[in-house]
């Protein structure tokens, strides 16, 4: 057949930002951002942009590489959401409209209740979103000025696909500062959002804090997780030593434990762990304790407590590059601790949410915490962030969460 | 309290193997090998040793380090057996004894029926020894000179332990001729052994050949994989690249795919794998075909046929270290194949059991795959070897199998 180039209207599209010479090359290779200094500021200046634009990514040479939004204040200065030029703003909130249709029909397929993570991010391909799904009530995280620009479309969207009950935004993560935007508390963008929320998990129903809780009320990121840790539970005692609200220690009361110990520094999270335990006919099995978990682990330790099973999974000891060292200290203190309250032949599930924590260097960190106790260490499995939180293959900085399923002989 | 040395019988112990200054400090880390050229072997010869001796293993100071057993024609010239120095004979069949009431505690614990590895070599304390059970019956792998030499206490303490049915040796592995040990024909060593057993696993009940399959008969370490499977397979069609006897294929099958293509090599395999598949009443979901997986994959995809789940969990390409790029290579070609025979927004789960390819390599090979394609991957989750495979802390390099869980857009 002879070749026939197609003929339509000119392509209108956005400004260009113009990259220096071989630096599409992390683009091309699959990855979604942008340093600031990739950019070639002689042909497109950053200054010349402002938080959150639209643009289209060109080669050195001029070849188009993509739709991105720009942030010039920012280390990460842009952004790709698409590898196609869009032309216009129309063509932007189809693209989000199918990136979050695409989101859905993952979780869909992969969960039988709509409690999930719907949007994660650059792994569903939405840079700077995060959505998570409470049924009917939706809490979305925005982190960048890109998306905080594409608010009103991404809402729009949310609404037409879902019909939701009410979308909630919360104002309070860390990303915000970096990219400039203001911080404060949640706002309600659509609908209504009560102060609780519910989540069905692992056949258990908690209740949980979507205006004032941690992340946007419950770590979805364990799921598959605590699923694994019902194989483990016996007939014995449970110890979790940062219970939250109880995603892990109900999990182990319904797996069959006699008796669960669920500690965490807040009364709050601990008052709403007790009526999720009672909700759930648990509350003679789950026992909570307030305090600090280094303090009240060495408590136990002190005073004879021994458990069949114990569970940690701390909020991340290592925030920025610079606390690693720290962190790591505090990560073995922490699971010498654990490993000591756990009976010979018993289990320590173990988690570290920590990005600049590699997996290797968290089981290393684990056998130098077993070694001065004279235990001999099994590690059984590995877990780490459910299918939910899909990651880009180029990306593999986005792999956070490491889970060690171990036996304390 | 005054200080009371205690008194009794002097220690009676196994002849010494002497290390060289500082070489004491992988074993002191959790480790359980020494290497040869580690060995001080002015003090002690390696050459005065006989090939499975039990040692006491000593520092360049004489410190004991533990008990171990030697092979002198090995690069690895020495494991650990345990960090205690044993007396004699009988204090060497108790640790065994020991060793593997532990294993079995903890299988009893994680699984329901008594299908599994019951004993994982280094990560059970046992090195050089696999045993795989498959409810009366089991299958010992011996892989090194100390544990042949230690076999009829290994079967000992497994009669004594489990009242099997019997006890086949399979005397093919790879380790047997590095360590100079004969390789043949697999033999029984206790009781009676038939030709197939059986193994429960998912609800399904399959049939696997034990004296001339592959590995003992069953792939124990992806379980935890299968089972993840089901998750992802709705009411499409899946296709299984290297099926076996079924273990993948009709774990789909049984979670819902109107249709299943089960591709292997063997044609015996396939046999066993389509009696599977009756015996499960999934007879008319399940199809196979013999044949070569890149050339059936191949011919599929000119043949445009697609699924909606590929599954690929092929041999090691990467057997040494001096594979690596052809491995590489071949586990790219097979995985973009099996990608392009994935409809859009399907699935693909792909394995590799190569100790020679880390896991980040092989994340990365699966996006450089896709690449081409023009195709958005989503990483969805990572699978590992399952818990009756457990590991020692200090031996990284025991990390073998990974599996990936993507979404091909």
């Amino acid at each position: 057949m002879p070749f026939h180039p197609s003929v339509g209207p000119p392509i209108v599209s956005f400004a260009p930002l113009r990259l220096k010479r071989n630096e599409e090359r992390r683009l091309r290779a699959g990855h979604l951002w942008v340093f600031s200094n990739e950019v070639d500021i002689a042909a497109t200046p950053l200054t010349a942009f402002s938080p959150g634009q639209l643009v289209t990514i060109e080669s050195s040479r001029g070849g188009p590489l993509g739709t991105a939004y720009v942030n010039p204040r920012s280390l990460i200065c842009a952004r790709l959401l698409s590898r196609r030029v869009l032309g216009n703003a129309d063509a932007v909130t189809a693209l989000l409209q199918r990136r979050l249709a695409d989101a859905l029909t993952l979780r869909q397929r992969l969960y039988r209740t709509p409690h999930y993570r719907l949007v994660h991010a650059e792994g569903d391909g939405l840079p700077g979103l995060v959505v998570d799904r409470y049924g009917d009530h939706l809490v979305m995280q925005v982190s960048t000025a890109g998306t905080e620009a594409l608010r009103d479309a991404v809402v729009g969207a949310l609404v037409e696909l879902l019909q939701p009950a009410g979308i909630l935004a919360r104002n309070d993560g860390f990303g915000r500062e970096l990219e400039g935007l203001a911080t404060g508390d949640p706002q309600v963008l659509y609908g209504s959002v009560p102060e609780f929320g519910q989540v069905l998990e692992g056949g258990l129903d908690f209740t949980v804090p979507l205006h004032g809780g941690q992340k946007s009320g419950w770590y979805f990121d364990q799921r598959p997780n605590r699923e694994r840790l019902r194989a483990y539970v016996g007939d014995g005692r449970v110890l979790d030593g940062f219970s939250y609200v109880g995603a892990w220690g109900l999990q182990a009361a319904a797996a069959g434990a006699t008796q669960v110990l669920c500690v965490d520094a807040s009364a709050p999270a601990l008052a709403l762990l007790s009526d999720n335990a009672q909700r759930n006919g648990l509350g003679n099995t789950v026992e909570t304790r307030q305090g600090d978990a280094f303090d009240v682990l060495a408590s136990l330790l002190d005073a004879g407590e021994r458990f069949d099973l114990v569970a940690v999974d701390p909020p991340a000891f290592i925030k920025r590059k610079r606390d690693a060292e720290a962190g790591m200290e505090a990560y073995q203190r922490l699971n010498r601790l654990a490993m000591q309250l756990v009976v010979p032949g018993g289990f320590l599930v173990s988690a570290s949410c920590s990005h600049h924590l590699p997996e290797a260097d968290f089981r290393d960190l684990l056998r130098r915490a077993a070694l001065p106790l004279n235990r001999r260490l099994q590690m059984l499995e590995r877990g780490h962030q459910g299918a939910d939180h899909p990651q880009m293959p180029g990306m593999p900085e986005a792999d956070y969460l490491k889970v060690a399923f171990c036996r304390v002989l």
